[in-house]
């Protein structure tokens, strides 16, 4: 008889581990509390995206007689239509995604799962009704939630979580967005460019403080933030805040992670929004699910820690996405792939999950694509590495286009030229660092991206730039 | 001392070679007729890539409710404007060349060179002012014009070249294309963007009907030019054509080329149209170049031989770019890598020019993207080969574009998994190619792409879609 296999969440990584499990011949029911897609899908990539989007061609709007359009009369956002865009195309999706499962012969149930003992789970829908699930084997991906502190609890009008930023009614006049890290520097732009006046506070030294962004690319980021009248305060915390009928006062000061100086004393700023975003963090959806009853143990902040089989402590039970916690990295694209590997061991399969080369999407404008290590990243594991740097005003297309802000950054090993990392911010970043993934991946060196022919007139041509520059053959850079 | 080196024109190829040769110890003199940066920069790539750019642009007006954005009021094209965008564009990368080959110390002449013998040419300025150059080595890199036929002379009023067309000073109501090829297929959608009414005529019985180009990306390029309202004639020629006060009398004809049924009598058609435009060939400039002088003969059509080491029959002559003929693939990148190859050959290296891979950006709407064998290019040569195709519907990204038209065919070898090509029809394709060109290059497998983690939302998420179908996975396709 087939295996039987639960899967608890329907987002990126649940409903491709759902149809991988089908198609390797098992009995696959997903259960789904809120909706099919995900955080991906519904409160994040996907949403994001479509605003921005709007917010581009807004800019480009704003532009236009620069590339010989007039445009007589106002050119307006229009929020009721922007939403509904979002809104339809979420919905289509997600009927993509059903009709998929369907077709995988996957069963969908829509309710909150609860496990039981170890082979039984319930799920509960709107209606109260409870239906029982027998599975063999067990793969929870579950996701997050944006991180509520108490200090700024959400309340939906004046203080916000990125959920809240995806469904507003109308752009605030201004916005505090506590937190510049992806998701708070993603929002920074797309509002500034719907019309927002906005502050970003962060409580790093730089912004994206990720050690798989190279600092050049925050440090460029922060110059595109200033043109475009972004405020940005680093190395400072929002200490406390106050909504109001007009909006929320805004208490900035010293940040608790400052690693600029010690000792020195920090005067805090009191700034009047209408409203304030938070972005710091997500939190795991692993309470509730009853992981109790088959003695599965969270860490203390509620992961579910795996093996690279993507198998929890408990033998059959396999953990992947966003619950797995920020170790494993927590981007829909590495879901996906989890999601692969634990389908494929829960039906027998032995493989095991790689986290070497995996791409970041960082949706500012410009966009920035990275991949592997920074720059700072081999200089702290003492790994001896060369890096060179080519800007996108040399790219004719970049030109053409006429979005030139923007640079690459390569890091070799020496002396063997091998691709360690690539790390872009300027048009098109999201989709060029496809070619450095590969590269990186494959242990490419830099030899092989300078045999490559890259097409003229393209961006990807700053491949070939950042080639003959490290080979010694710069023609543009 | 220092080995002189003569260029012969300052196109892609031309500058290359020069700071190539000059970086490698050789005194370089870089003679130019006309416009630095070559057909590319002046007359190609870069003008008509910024004619697209606005007729991008001008679509998306059109559709800006769409995204939800209100456009109140007339948006018209400014052709002054773009016309002074275009030639602002083309002087910045001039100037940027110009103080490139300052920099790289290379003596930059205009005017007519004439080879008098071997080791020595003389240029004359538009002055009349003739220099004589000594040489130890040549580099020819003249390029090519738009071919002119007698019957359809150009007149730069109702009959025009490619070259008209980058410098209209109005949009023609109505315009024939005479030419489906590249260049055809690209003005064809910038024309109509722009407002005119457009009609291809192509002899053969596909749009793009080259070896590189997948007959499926044909077929769904006539489909977006229907879209749009271009009405495509394929498997017809242009027999006659008469110009006028008003326009342009266009008789269409039975084709030379047709490969379709024999003995069928086609009934001429008469239109009429205000222009018609030739994009039919480019011509070689190897005429009164004094070739004769050195004994270095041309083929018959007048294109000039060149071995693997980019030397002609004549030791210690060069040829590189457009001049060496269709059969080298007369693009910018690849005049850019033969340029690299001359250079150190001339400077005493042993470098061999390799046609492996060479990407196509084709710059339609929506672009195409090819790189190495497409399916029937296949089945010509014997190979066992097996395709896969996704629709760039399925890429959620495409889907937040509004931009879902477009599909991505891959090429493997059987039963290696052996990229052979990837041909991409969609949004970004021609930055997207470059991933392909890179696993084309290196020979790397169907395995290697799927076990590459790409980024989500990008578009670059189709070559993994790509790779999940071909090896039984598929999520989306």
């Amino acid at each position: 008889m087939a295996e039987q296999i639960a899967i608890i969440g329907a987002g990126p990584g649940g409903y491709a581990a759902a149809l991988r499990a089908s198609s390797l011949g098992a009995k696959v029911t997903l259960v789904e509390r809120e909706g099919v897609g995900g955080t991906c899908l519904n409160w994040g990539c996907i949403p994001s995206k479509i605003m921005k989007t709007t917010a581009d061609l807004l800019l480009k709007f704003n532009e236009a007689q620069k590339y010989g359009i007039n445009v007589q009369g106002p050119v307006a956002l229009d929020m009721v239509a922007l939403m509904a865009r979002k809104q339809a195309l979420i919905q289509t999706q997600q009927q993509g995604i059903l009709s998929l499962l369907k077709k995988g012969r996957v069963t969908v149930l829509m309710g909150r799962a609860k496990i039981k003992a170890m082979g039984l789970l319930t799920v509960t829908d709107d209606s109260g009704t409870r239906t029982e699930i027998a599975f063999d084997r067990l793969i929870l991906a579950t996701g997050t939630i944006p991180l509520n502190v108490p200090a700024f609890a959400f309340n939906g009008r004046t203080i916000l979580s990125s959920n809240d930023l995806l469904s507003l009614k109308q752009i605030p006049p201004s916005i505090i967005i506590v937190g510049g890290g992806v998701i708070g520097c993603e929002f920074a732009f797309i509002l500034a460019a719907l019309g927002s006046a906005v502050t970003v506070v962060e409580a790093m030294d730089r912004l994206l403080p990720l050690d798989s962004v190279d600092t050049a690319c925050s440090k460029l980021l922060l110059r595109e933030m200033k043109k475009r009248k972004i405020k940005v305060i680093l190395d400072r915390s929002v200490t406390t805040c106050e909504p109001h009928d007009r909006g929320v006062s805004v208490m900035v000061g010293a940040s608790p992670f400052s690693n600029l100086k010690t000792g020195a004393t920090v005067t805090p700023v009191k700034i009047e929004v209408s409203a304030m975003a938070v972005c710091i963090g997500r939190t795991p959806l692993s309470k509730d699910l009853g992981l109790e009853a088959i003695g599965l143990k969270t860490d203390g902040q509620g992961w579910i820690p795996v093996n690279d089989a993507m198998e929890t402590t408990i033998k059959g039970v396999y953990a992947i996405g966003d619950i797995t916690g920020p170790a494993n990295i927590m981007l829909a694209h590495v879901a996906t792939h989890e999601a692969m590997v634990a389908a494929e061991n829960a039906t027998g399969g032995t493989r095991t999950m790689s986290y070497n080369a995996v791409p970041n999407a960082i949706f500012t404008m410009p966009e920035i694509g990275t991949v592997g290590l920074s720059e700072e990243g081999c200089q702290k594991k003492g790994i001896d590495a060369q890096c060179f740097t080519v800007n996108f005003r040399a790219i004719g297309k970049a030109q053409v286009m006429g979005e030139i802000a923007g640079e690459a950054k390569i890091v070799l090993e020496r002396p063997s030229g091998r691709v360690l990392g690539l790390h872009l911010i300027g048009p098109h970043a999201t989709d060029l660092i496809a070619e450095g993934a590969l590269a990186v991946k494959k242990g490419l060196t830099i030899s092989d991206l300078a045999e490559t022919i890259h097409a003229h007139p393209t961006l990807a041509e700053i491949v070939s730039e950042l080639a003959l520059k490290a080979t010694g053959k710069a023609l543009h850079g």
